[in-house]
């Protein structure tokens, strides 16, 4: 047993998820990549007198937050379109933006961008769904981040390919070429149901049968795509795809702010989860969520940032807080989505969500390592009642301190270990005069 | 002329905000409390040869926050109790504390701890409804913060009086105490229609004429609030208030999640402004104050973060991120409340509400020099296309790292000038202690 092998890690709070209490004066022993035990402060640097110790004196440890969907490289044009109209954004900045930059080194380079956003911020699993998603994974692999990377299927051309057939050939041959990086899975991201017709997403669901492939959907995201579906087809999207046999509990259905009793029993029925990102709804004006009715009929919801052009931001710390205060609002219920859930959704039900809840989403022994603290020792957190509260309603992403990833130190003292940001951001920097100065 | 007397400040972009345009290459120079200049970077170095100089080259120089709603020492509060439905919440838990342990010293500590609070967050002038306005008014000017403090009225006695005679001689006697600094307003705070009656608003309204006070209450709150005020009085509580003749443009009316065409009749024809206290109205699940209409009448509208106890932070950085997102799903038009206009409503709109527009607000010559800069050298920030938009929609308070108060240097890089941090959250912790073993 090496030096190097054990770390145990001491905090003021550890916040487990497996039960509703903060553990005090417990330690959390990591070795490799997986959690080796959680043992009271003493016992543990008895039965692991060579480990590595760190000391959070001030701080809570818990698991890292799991960003369920998202557009990573979109980080690029983060702040290029604002303001705008949904449609205006889209089809006069977004697309012909798209078209014009998106290749291989553009996804690279935005996904480093993102991956050093999201760790910096204590995401230590994310899910993508864009263009290149080898791309995407490659970068992740090679950053030490967990990702799901989903390959979109669209009816029409797109930066990534000619059609379905070109887009189901990559997503299937970046599915073999990562299936032994433990970090990495590839899923397949069918755009929306508007985008994709019958044939494809049938054959999105016979693959993931076959090679067990999660699935994530872009799903009744505004009121227009499903007063429009059932115009077009006399059916909801959510049924449509039902009739399909396209629904199962590998499928993650995002956005969803339009929701009725069928759909809550579609979802129910097949085990679908239902991924929540409160603050890209509000942007674009989608409209809201419905937590609450989807909480109380026990349907699976969790949380994604969605791209940083419809954000601006990958901070899934403001997106818990916005999730448990809209929550309230649209619910007419100032007790509903508490703050404990709203960490739940961020974390485990993200991993559930995405069919990992045997490694991560919590801190029990034999899970993997993906950890972060939070420093409270912030003016914004005095005095201290409640953690639980204080992270969620007071905390913000910069008391985020370390962060590791498979038991991989990312963050500490609240700078990247292996990133060098200023370089970066400069990178990033020259996208964005490029972009602009020719879009 | 001394060498201390001005300071040239040299940031990557100015927002004046009294045109739309960032200034790029220019220097704010200020002499003692005042802004006496904005110049080409060349021309202020020759104009103030001896001046001293600080150097913002990744920063952006913009009005300080001025925070129109609150109660800042209910920050010794602040996560006490949560997630509660909002009667339960007042009746159980907050009022309680209040009748417990609300006197001198805990107003003068709490608002010791919210003052330092709001500075870190770039907060350079807070408007303040609680009891002891005096002792926020004393502990205020001590810390050199400008603050507009509202004593309370209300039927009832409290920790602070026996009832109306009582509180106007204290608040008179206050306004009297601090006639002569001029970082201080005390002004009228009439707690809310449902909790004061017709005599004691029509003093408000007349000791406020002859005495040029501000005032300000809670209106429209809840829908509870107006259907209350229909059955027992046949009237809303705007029209009440406006048979009285209490609206005026002196007058600030805070929350109003409750508004129709009448209201919006009288707050106009009075030039009443209208308080948007967002994170709160979406924690106590009070509703959606609707901006959007608000603004197309014509009608000011600021912003406050409300006390911790029901935000849980004082952060107007959050405050405009909420505003801007939720007006574009209230109204459901992504284009409304674009970042410029939630910049506004959280600086020269809160000027204009507080009658403060000739002294703070935007950064004009003479106007006092209440100024703060924003670090954009933060991961989330990039790439930049639009400094606005970063702000508003990627920023965080942890981006904030000067802060000004009446020339007055209050934090520098990021760091509070003239308060020990670590002592403060000490005491805070103490009370939070003695409270949570008590309550």
């Amino acid at each position: 047993m090496s030096l190097a092998e054990e770390t145990i890690i001491t905090p003021k709070w550890v916040m487990t998820l497996e039960s509703e209490e903060l553990l005090v004066g417990h330690s959390v022993i990591i070795g490799k990549d997986v959690i080796l035990a959680i043992l009271p402060n003493e016992q543990a640097l008895k039965t692991y007198p060579n480990a590595k110790h760190i000391f959070l004196p001030q701080q809570m440890l818990m698991p890292g937050f799991v960003n369920c969907h998202g557009h990573a490289a979109m980080n690029l044009f983060k702040g290029l379109a604002d303001d705008l109209p949904l449609m205006t954004w889209l089809e006069e900045h977004i697309w012909p933006a798209e078209g014009q930059w998106v290749n291989e080194q553009f996804v690279a380079d935005g996904t480093k961008l993102a991956i050093s956003e999201m760790l910096l911020s204590g995401t230590t699993c994310f899910s993508d769904m864009y263009f290149f998603p080898e791309v995407v994974a490659e970068v992740s692999a090679s950053m030490n981040m967990r990702a799901i990377c989903y390959g979109p299927i669209l009816n029409f051309p797109t930066p990534y390919g000619s059609g379905p057939d070109e887009y189901f050939d990559k997503i299937l041959a970046a599915h073999d070429k990562f299936k032994h990086q433990p970090l990495i899975d590839i899923g397949f991201g069918p755009h929306a149901p508007y985008t994709v017709s019958d044939e494809p997403l049938k054959k999105v669901r016979m693959l993931s049968d076959q090679l067990k492939m999660p699935i994530q959907i872009h799903l009744h995201e505004t009121e227009f795509e499903v007063s429009d579906a059932l115009e077009k087809t006399g059916k909801r999207p959510s049924q449509r795809l039902d009739d399909l046999n396209f629904w199962g509990p590998d499928v993650q259905a995002v956005h969803v702010t339009q929701l009725n009793q069928q759909d809550i029993d579609i979802f129910k029925k097949a085990g679908t989860h239902v991924i929540h990102c409160p603050e890209s709804n509000l942007k674009l004006a989608s409209g809201f969520c419905p937590t609450h009715e989807l909480q109380t009929a026990q349907i699976n919801v969790a949380l994604g940032t969605d791209g940083a052009a419809s954000n601006n931001d990958l901070d899934m710390l403001s997106e818990m807080h916005s999730a448990a205060l809209i929550a309230k609002a649209v619910s007419k219920d100032a007790s509903a989505l508490p703050a404990l859930e709203a960490v739940k959704m961020a974390t485990i039900n993200g991993a559930i969500a995405l069919g990992k809840e045997d490694q991560i989403g919590s801190i029990k022994v034999g899970k993997q390592a993906d950890l972060i603290s939070i420093d409270f020792s912030d003016i914004s957190c005095a005095p201290m009642y409640d953690p639980i509260s204080q992270l969620v309603y007071s905390a913000s992403r910069h008391q985020v301190d370390h962060v590791w990833v498979a038991g991989h130190l990312q963050v500490k003292n609240k700078t990247l270990c292996h990133v060098d940001t200023a370089q970066l951001m400069e990178m990033a920097q020259e996208w964005a005069d490029k972009i602009s100065s020719k879009t």
